[in-house]
Order: C-alpha cells, then structure tokens, then sequence
C-alpha cells in the first residue's frame, strides 16, 4: 500500500495554528517524523476553515518542500488553492480530489494534465456517495473514461470507493471492498484505488484497531494506496505483513523495517 | 469467524506431559480457559508421538467434556482414534480431517454420517498440496461430492484449503484467499471454510502480528473458521473487529467483549 500521510491537515489543532501563525517548525517536523516512518506522499490540506485557502496551501506546499522530497498530494475541494500549489510543486503532485461530477472532472482533469498530476476520483455524484459496489463502480467508470478524454492513463488515477464509520454505516464495508476488486476490472491498465482510512473508524471506540483491521482486509481486495496516520506503528507493521502474506515483498525476519525504509 | 480452540494438541509439551501421566487438570483448564476466550469449539488432538493414541483421544474427549460443553473437533489421522472418540462425544463433533483421496474420505465421511459429525475436507490429494487457487477448488469440489454421497449437506463441510508458512512458501498466499472465495460457489449451499491459522506464521517472527493479519484478510473472503490460539488476545480483538466491518455483528463500544461471550 501506497502510504499518503495525513497529518499536515489543518483540521488538527496544531496545524491549524501553525498555519495562522506561519510557524514553519510544526509542518515541518510533521513532514520529517511521517517521511522517517515510512509516508511515500504527504497530504496538504489547509484545513476546513481556513481564511486564506491560496496563500495557505502555497505556504505550506512550500514549507514542506524544503525538508522533504516526497511528493505531495493536495488535499482542497477549492481548486484555485490546489491549481496555485501546483504551480510551486518540485515533482509531480496528487490533486486530491473529484467526484463524478461532469464540471468538475473537467476542471481537475484539464490541471491534472497541465501540470503532469496524479488524480483522485470519489465514488460519488451530486447525488451522494452510493450504497452498493455497483453504483460505486459505475462512478469510477465515468471517472475513468473522463480522465482519458484528458489523455491521463487510468494508472495516473485513484479511485476512492468512499468508507464511511462503520458504527454509522456498517452496511457499506462489505460494498466498499467488492468495489475495490471489481473497479480492477474497468480498464487496462487498470486504475488505481485509494481510501481515507480514519473515516472507518470515526466516533468509534478503538480506533487504530478497526483502522488497521479494515486496511489489510482491503488490500487483500487489491488497495494500492491509504491517506493514514503513518506514524501508528501497529497501522505500518499491519500494512507491512499484509504486502508479505500478499506476496508484494519478499519476507525476511525484519520485513517492517524494510518496508518503512522503502519508499515505494 | 467460528473460533476451534488449538491448544489442546500432544503437541504442546504440557499436553503431552499431561496425556501421558494422565494429568486431567492440565486439559481441563485449557478448556475452560479457551472457552472464557471464546472458543466455540476445542480441537482435541493426541498428538504426532503419542504411543496410544486411541486411548489417549477417549480420555482427553473425557475429561475435557467434564468441564465444558463446548463440541469437539478431533484431530488425527487415525481414524480409529477419531471413531472411538466420537462414540463419547456427548454433542456433535467435527472431524479434522479428511483428503480428497478417495479411500480416506469413504472411511470419513461413513463415520460422519453415522455420528452426525462435521467434518474438515483438505485441499490436497495423493500428489500434496497443489499451488494454485484452481487446483485447489477442484478438490474442494471433489470432496463436496463424495460428503454428498454420504447425504451429508455441503455446509456441514468445512473445506480447508491449506495455509503454508509464509517465509517458505509465500506464493501460496494470495491463492488460498482466492480458493476462499471460489470455493463457495461449488454447491448450494455452499460449503464452508477452515484454516490451520498458526501455519502461516510458522518459523517466522511476529507469529502472532502475521496470524492475525491474515484471519482478518481470510474473513474478507468468506473464511467461516479457523483453528487457532483463542488465547490470543489480540489475535480475537481483531477478529471481533472484523466481524463488525463485515456487518457480521453489530456495532456496540463493547463489541470485543460482546464477540467473545457470544459462542456463535
């Protein structure tokens, strides 16, 4: 599994203050601490209630950029702030994200290609997120079919099936897993799939438990990639024994170390 | 996931000890400590060097009923040990375990259908464990036709598609997940499944991280049981999690707790 940090997310307290109070140390050391634990992207994200969502997202695209060469996936439902981020990206980008909504696609799409970005598509219209695979794989269809007529390879795109708390919508695990296995089946080269992971476990007792639980079970239906806590150890060593049992990594007796050190 | 006790197996040095000075006490709390753990059966096995295994397999049925209700699944390749057995079982028993070789499942599953046992049905033949998904189904399938001439239903069945260690045969992984699956389109009803967990993990490190990491993968593809060590703690937590983001259970705080009180 692709490891996306989450943790530059102005929805967390102190990242909301760093960004207020332009103190680059806090983004910073969140950058290194997810970078030395294995995170292969890190998310940037101002944070839902940002005054200044452009200068925000460009200060922090920058910030993060001097301590780290990871590449990052910006994380805005506004896409001026995602376009402006773009711009200042040292390597490609992940735009995170468009839902199947035809105005929508066309804007992402159309920056995704200018600026060589990875996308990531949501399982939803305007009508909401769907309750069964089969709608949710129809999504991702529309998604992938848009995204060609951008010329971008399906491979350059991340579904996200939309995981919803299980202690509010238990129904949807189950869908949201045979959606993974089957949006593999749409295109060749097939697209990629993506979850925000701590929506699982959200108003839940338990939380890394059920985190981590669900993200094994879904990478053995063919998840290629999490936006996840990437400093919960037990999350990384879960993820690192799934690749074993799933015969990505060659086992040895310190596989976990392995796979936080290798950035794939 | 229907929880067989492991830990009552001539394997274990206390076990063999106890067999072997006829020690009760040591099989009994065993089998009340895995059925406050939540155990919904006990595995009974005499173990590779015992050097009378029929009457060591009466009297652990014995003195293990003594304390608990829970059914038994004997455990030998002996299968007049497993008879004598089953002739004290107070409750229905399983049978662990028979291959799809024709002279061993007649002998089986008559004796199933005389004592109204469930019975395991592994995945191999003369030839061993094959290493693909389909071989494996195919044996499946042939062991669901001859339980069927014996008129015992598929779903008294429990196929086990045979679990490797992943450090000697780490190809065998993701095979034995998709034989999970497959498996359960063979008849209607369906079959259902079983794994030896503590194989997949054996000669590793991590024993207990990668047992459980592949239960709750084996759950996403229908695994129905699992011989394991009930006492695993965090090897039950996880399973318990699982049930819940398959809407097996229903969310409660004290789902945990819930699962291993349940017997189910």
């Amino acid at each position: 599994m692709i490891i996306i940090g989450e943790r530059i997310n102005g929805m967390f307290k102190d990242i909301a203050r760093a960004i207020k109070e332009k103190d680059a140390k806090v983004i910073q050391e969140w950058a290194r601490k997810q970078e030395e634990n294995g995170a292969h992207y890190l998310d940037i994200n101002v944070g839902p209630s940002s005054p200044a969502p452009v200068e925000a997202m460009k200060w922090l695209v920058e910030v993060t950029q001097e301590v780290t060469d990871l590449p990052l996936c910006l994380d805005s439902t506004k896409y001026d702030a995602i376009e402006e981020g773009l711009k200042l990206c040292k390597r490609p980008a992940m735009i995170n994200s468009v839902p199947a909504i035809q105005s929508k696609m066309e804007r992402v799409f159309s920056m995704a290609a200018q600026y060589d970005a990875e996308v990531i598509g949501l399982a939803m219209s305007e009508e909401g997120i769907p309750k069964d695979a089969d709608s949710r794989v129809a999504l991702a269809a529309e998604l992938v079919a848009n995204a060609m007529a951008f010329d971008i390879s399906p491979d350059r795109l991340y579904i996200d099936p939309l995981v919803l708390p299980c202690n509010v919508a238990q129904d949807h695990g189950p869908e949201v897993l045979r959606t993974l296995r089957e949006i593999k089946l749409i295109s060749d080269p097939s697209p990629k799939t993506v979850v925000g992971l701590s929506n699982v476990s959200q108003g839940t007792k338990n939380r890394e438990l059920i985190n981590r639980v669900f993200a094994v079970m879904a990478m053995s239906h063919g998840l290629d990639a999490g936006i996840v806590d990437a400093c919960d150890d037990e999350l990384m060593a879960a993820v690192a024994t799934a690749r074993i049992l799933l015969n990505m990594d060659i086992y040895c007796d310190s596989y976990i170390d392995v796979f936080k050190k290798s950035n794939r």
